[in-house]
This record gives C-alpha cells, structure tokens and sequence, in this order.
C-alpha cells in the first residue's frame, strides 16, 4: 500500500513551527509497512492545496492530510478535499450534537465558526475528535481514500491509532511486511561512546539493522526487521536484544515506550517505597516529570523546590553553618538537602540536585555547569557531583536525567 | 520571486529524523521576501526524485534540494539534477584537487565512492564545502536556478548564507520585499473566541495580514507585512498591533518570544516582589517553568509540590478538619495552600493548584479536569475553578499556565 502525506499550513512553509506530525505519521506507517513516497507541504491557499490533493490521489492508495481543519477562514482543509474530489461540503447534524455537547462541557456555547468544523464533503465519514472540536474525515477517491486530521498533536495520535491505521491494515491486507523495531534506552554515556561499543555488532549484523539515535538526555539503539510472520521478527530482534544488553550492561534503563519516569514508577511500585524529592537548580523539573507519570501518587509524596538558602534552612534543616562553611552548591549541601526532605516527608527514597544552571552565578571555584546529585535511602546518602556546561534547558534535563538513573541505580543496588 | 524546496532521504520518509533544515531553509527565505509555496519530501529513488525536480522547475524561479550528495549509491541528487535538466554529469577537475586535499588534511586518500562527489551537470557551478566532503550545486534550468546543498546542517547553514542566499536576493534585486513580523501571545481565550472577536477586523485587513496560530496553551496572533522599507513596515504593523490590542484587552500577555514567566519575572522585578509555589496537580511544573527563567532567583523563593495530603498539612499547615469536610480538590484547600505555602517561605505573592489530572481519580462530583487555582497576596486570597478534561500532559499544561496568568492578572491588579 503506498501512501502520501500533506501537511496544510502557512506557518510550516514560513518555518515557524516543526512538522512533528509528519514525522509521527511516516514512523507509525514505515512501521505498518505502508510505503510513503512523497510528503507535500503546502500554505493556505485552496489552489495549491488541491492542486497537490489531485497529484496525489493520481499515485496513492491512501492520503493523509494533516492540519487544515480549525474553525478560521484560513482552515481551507475541508473545502479542498471537497473540491478535489467534486463533493459539495455538507454539515452533519451528528457532528453538530457533538459540537455542542463538547463545549457544553466546558460550560461554553459554539460560536457559527466552530459549527463549521462539523462540514465534511458528502459520502464522507467522521472520525471522533476526543481531545478538540475538530472531527476527522474520511473519505474516497477513485482508487484511494483521503484523511484529514486535526494538527495539535494531543488531538491527531488517538485518532490516527484508533481510526486511521487500524482502517489502512485492513484495506492492506494481512501477508503485507510489517516493520519490527525496538529500542533500547541509554542513560550515562554518550552516542559516540556507544558507537565505539557497538561497533564490531554494527559491522557483523544486517538484519535486524541497528542505528543509534541521540537526544540531550539520552542515546537510543534502535532494532529493526522486517517480517509477514510477527513471531519470527520478535524471534530476530531478541537475538540482537541479548547482544546488546550484553555489552551496554546497567547503561540500558528501559526499552521502547519507556522513560526513565516510568521505570522508576515500576521499580517503587513492586517495593511499595515512596519517594520525596527537593531540588535547588533542577527547579521543579524532576518533581514534574515524576508527575507525568499517571498514578504517581502511589509512591510520590512530594517535593521541596528549594530555590533560595531560607528554605534549604527552614524546610530541609540545612544548617547555616554548613551554608557558611561550603555553599549551597557543595556536597555537604547536597547531602543535607536529601535527608533533609527525606526525614520531613517521612519517604523510602529521596533525592536532592544543587548546582549552577548558569548563564550567570559562576565562579573559578564552582563553575556554570556543576552540580551535586544526592540519593538518601536508610542505607545512607550517596552524592555525585557532575559538571555540565550548556544551556540552562540542557542543564536541567540532563540533572532530572541523571538524578532519576542514580535513584534507578541505588534502588537496584548497582551503585 | 518563488522558491520549492526539495529535501531527499528516505530516513526523512521513515521519520528517522526530523527535517529541520526545511525548517531552516523556510525561515531564511521567509526573512528574505523569497515566497516558499511547496516543500517535498521524497526518499532515495532517482525517478521519483527526477519527477519532483521537474514539477517544481515548471512553478519555480527557484528549487534549493538538500540531501543526497554523500558518497555511497543512494546518494543520487547529482545524477537526478543532471537528469532532469537533460545535461550529462562531468567530473570537475578543480573540485576533484580540493577534495584531496581536503582528505591529505585528516592523513585520508578519497576512494573512488568520494571522487563521484566531484560531479556535476555539465555548466554547472559548483559551492565550496569548508566542513564537509560534498560540494553544493548550482544550475540553470530554462526559467530559474537550482541548488543542491548537503544534509547536515553544519555544512548547509554556511554554504546557504554565503553562497545561495545572496545569489537569490541579487536575482530578485536590491528593490526586493521582505518580511516582518509581530507576535502578540494570548491567555484565557481559546482559538475560535479569538476569530470571532477579531473577525471583522481580519475581513477588513489586507496588509499586514492577521493569522492565528493555537497550542495547547496559548493563542498567538501573527501580524505580517511585506516591504522594501523596514520603518514603513514595522509602523504598518504597530497600527495593526494598536487595534488588536484593544479588541483582546487583558487577553495579551506578551509579544514575539515572550513566555507567560518571562512576562511575570519583569513584572516581579519591577516591583522587587517575591513568590512562592505551592502544587499538587501540576507536580512541580510551574515551578520549573518559572526557574526556567535566568535569574530567577532574584524573585523566586521556592516551592512545596504537596502530592500527598501528609504533605499538605506538614509542610502547608492545611487541617485535616478543612481536608475532611471538603477534600484535597477544594476550593478551601487551595486557599488554605497558598495562604500556608506564602506564609512559610515569606513571599509577597503565593500561587496553588489542585486537581483531578486523570486518568484515574475522578468521581461523579468532582471529575478528571476539575481545578482549583489559588493566588494569594498582602490583599487576600483568591480561588478560581476551572475544568478541563484532557490527556494529563494538556492538563498540567492548561493549568501552569492559567495559573501563572492568575497571578500576573492578579499583579497587574486587573482581578
């Protein structure tokens, strides 16, 4: 089956935003075995829009629209597929009951604008928007079928996953190849250290590939092959899976879908131990991605940002002669935070980050970048101290980073 | 003058990586006054490659492609250029002497595979390359030029600003338009609130245009106008800002790269005023957002992510007598959060939040989206309910982000 995207909109032609959906959809379709060709990105303009609609449905078995669909006279989305594919725009009494009921919800009235988001070409169908007014459609062509998505990506996935891909894998048919992947997920050590690690297995092994991918925080080894039987491809990647676990050791934290928040939620559930954290230059960032995690409360009480020295004394018993004799920027410092908030919120686990964000409040002596990370548990309190220069944004990912991979690490005993 | 940028690479298709020199290349021509109507995307495949180069030659006064010039047999834009323009790729002998030397200066000899690198489409130019292999490329097709630049950015971004770019604005002469434009940043007010109280005044505005743009926390209003003259420009867009302004009132927190913490830390320094946090459903969020700020410190004094209700109490003074008889998610318990958070850290302003993130936790009574945000200050204290149901990382979002909108509202002494 081979398929076209079209991202709509002006602010990607002019670079004002990523097409992060566009990247999404070619990963999630490479990874059902739907071919992608092309990817067209055009403005707001009705002409170009289905100009390019045409070109495509005169190639593709399926077209995927993305943006296009928001309530303003510049959301020409619906009115272009209906022009491409010679329907009239009709509005759906179904959609309007929708409508209405989801801004009901949010104790608002649709305003003339909104209503317009419940039109479709006629013969089209709708697809449920959970997360936003706009529905999705779905509609044919000779020889194809046309989607058209919302842009925000909290309001495109759902429907892509529940709506659009389970359709297309059935229009393709089972014996299509399916890509197989997974990833593995590296903390505290960097791509190049990788690579250098990996590199004989890189060299040896044509299928499952493997490919490195770098962000801020952290490396990605990616596995993939390519299979009709989804057994034998599940077969080919553990093989690979062992190998690399074998030489990258405690750096793998998680694998896939995985963040370093999650693992640790699994590793604090199955002991039935809560955490409690206090950060100085991480800021909230640990607390909040801890957060991110549904259910957190299970294990999380809760968290001391504490920003200025009054509160590292007051809440965490951080003394000023400590303060005095090393800074808040100090190992002693570190250490007095985290059992300091240990001790206060009555946790398991804590963990306590001071350092020196930057650009400025640096010195020779404690320079930007440097950081103490401490863990306490009721064996005692461990403190590492890194020194990252960077951006402020880079340094505090990369402290909540490698403050959640030590917790990780103490609670499996490995550190 | 109009412009089609063309990137190839089938990782590109994959979504393996994100193509952000189109996101760099738009916006350098967008500055420029160069119009982007089409971006592509195609993999490594000469025909289709040939085929897109072609449609863009018959629109175009000019086609810039990235990618596809390494050394290895999936690297054909050389071959798809020559081909499309109908002439046959010659070896340069100049490029052939630079790219040993470029080689003898890393101790390497070029193998065959990297000597094809000095090819190009008979009369073509070719662009220097000071930190990579390949060259760039530029061509003349009847009606334009085209442009072949490397994939890594590192390469891209000097050969575009040194050699293509000026090329391109010599061609569309000194009297050439370019683009300027402002940003106003909304709160409180959705995407189609927004249309509609601005309808007439868009319907009306030709120059500069009006544009929307929503994410999930924010609306922002795009003013863009085009001239020779950057004075006549920006007072062309200053008296669209005037009225946009009064029509959106207290709406607008900021212009062009404004945050809402960027806003609020002036308005704190200005009035040499602290805050303290205090969060529950938001984890720690708002607090990191506002120490994402440089220099936060000065006004920051900390924050108590009070999860567990142990927490509220201990650390926020709240009673179990107010959390029995109204719950956590309460209005009373968010003033008593924020009253006890600005009176155990001290601060001129205070701030909380508690609410029912999801996906679990909800009740008839009180449903998943359901928050109090309380901002309390030397004048009082004051609660605001809000409900918006959600995934949990629009949730955190949406309230971050309302909240610290309640307090620079409150600040401004405009609630």
């Amino acid at each position: 089956m081979k398929a076209e995207l079209i991202s709509a909109g002006t602010e990607l032609l002019l670079g004002e935003i990523v097409d992060t959906n566009a990247v999404y959809l070619s990963q999630k379709l490479a990874e059902n075995g739907v071919d992608v060709y092309y990817r067209h990105t055009v403005g707001d303009n009705l002409g170009r829009l289905v100009e390019v609609l045409r070109l495509a449905f005169s190639r593709a078995d399926a077209v995927i629209v993305t943006g296009g669909l928001g309530p303003t006279q510049d959301d020409i989305t619906r009115e272009a597929i209906a022009k491409a594919t010679s329907c009239p725009l009709v509005r759906s009494p179904e959609a309007v009951t929708k409508l209405r009921a989801f801004f009901a919800r949010r104790g608002r009235i649709p305003t003339e604008n909104n209503l317009c988001q419940a039109e479709a070409p006629q013969g089209a169908s709708l697809i449920d928007n959970e997360y936003g007014t706009a529905p999705g459609i779905r509609h044919e062509y000779p020889g194809g079928v046309v989607f058209a998505l919302p842009g925000p990506p909290a309001e495109l996935h759902p429907m892509f996953e529940r709506d659009v891909l389970p359709y297309l894998l059935e229009q393709a048919g089972a014996r299509a190849q399916r890509l197989y992947t997974r990833a593995l997920l590296l903390a505290d050590i960097g791509e190049s250290n990788t690579a250098e690690i990996l590199r004989e297995l890189i060299s040896a092994q044509t299928d499952p590939t493997i490919a490195l991918y770098a962000s801020p925080a952290r490396v990605r080894v990616r596995l993939a092959t390519k299979d009709t039987d989804e057994n034998a491809a599940r077969r080919r990647l553990d093989e690979v899976e062992v190998q690399v676990r074998e030489l990258l050791g405690e750096h793998v934290f998680g694998a896939d879908d995985d963040t370093m928040e999650v693992v640790l939620a699994r590793l604090l559930r199955e002991r039935a131990a809560t955490l409690a954290v206090t950060e100085s230059c991480t800021g909230g960032m640990i607390a909040s991605r801890i957060t991110d995690v549904a259910g957190a409360s299970d294990y999380f009480l809760g968290g001391i940002v504490a920003y200025s020295n009054d509160v590292k004394q007051a809440l965490l018993g951080v003394s000023s002669e400590l303060l005095e004799a090393h800074g808040a920027v100090s190992e002693p410092c570190a250490a007095a935070m985290a059992e300091g908030v240990r001790s206060a919120l009555g946790a398991h686990y804590s963990l306590a980050t001071t350092g020196i964000a930057g650009p400025a409040g640096g010195t020779d002596d404690k320079p930007v970048g440097l950081v103490y990370i401490a863990v306490a548990d009721q064996r005692g309190t461990m403190v590492a101290e890194h020194n990252w220069p960077g951006t402020r944004e880079q340094f505090k990912q990369r402290v909540s980073q490698m403050a959640l991979n030590m917790l990780r690490k103490r609670i499996l005993d490995i550190i």
